[in-house]
């Protein structure tokens, strides 16, 4: 992997406000969707290049790479853009807990009520 | 499941930008992460309360019920909320194609160049 061919996927995307893009982390081994975070061209290029997932953390302003404090590391296994290049999915090995708040990830224990839906009845 | 429930639980969630927050969506039989589009409260309360997922397109500004142009429909299976409650996950039966492209997922053949990150060498 060049640094060239690194520049050339970061020049392609189409990031939004403030420069960020969304950045769904998925669980490889399980398939679990773990979290949401965002990433700015930065936080892109030092995930496609170290094999540490980092981030732009929109409330404190800063490059968090995912697990420096909490231990809770994210090594990448492959990222891919959407059709529009304007989205990530970023698969990892997730060390311990994704969540913050302790659970395996952010979406643990917090359904919402929902109507379910199914093909045959349209 | 009551409206009132619904209507409590939309109350909770933290909408972003334009009123909007991220939705990820993943397949429910087979744990693909299909695509991300955006929701508004109206969005959310349609998906709810419907068994079709709907979204409120950022370039057409409309609604967007998934499917009724494609056909390929998305059928709720659950919605969660992040630990923000800023992100929403829903797992949906996937008629078709999830893309508009054509393919599975909106992922699909659009890998970036990334270096594998593994726990041994840190």
């Amino acid at each position: 992997m060049s640094a060239e061919a690194v520049e050339a996927a970061i020049a392609e995307l189409k990031f939004g406000a403030n420069d960020l893009m969304p950045a769904m982390v998925q669980d490889d081994e399980s398939g679990d969707v773990l979290m949401l975070a965002w990433m700015d061209a930065e936080a892109v290029r030092r995930t496609l290049t170290t094999g540490r997932v980092t981030y732009w953390s929109r409330s404190r302003g800063e490059y968090w790479r995912k697990g420096d404090t909490s231990g809770h590391r994210q090594y990448v296994r492959s990222v891919a853009a959407d059709c529009d290049g304007d989205t990530l999915l970023v698969r990892v090995v997730q060390i311990g807990a994704a969540c913050h708040t302790g659970t395996r990830t952010c979406f643990d224990g917090r359904e919402l009520p929902a109507v379910v839906g199914t093909p045959e009845i349209g």
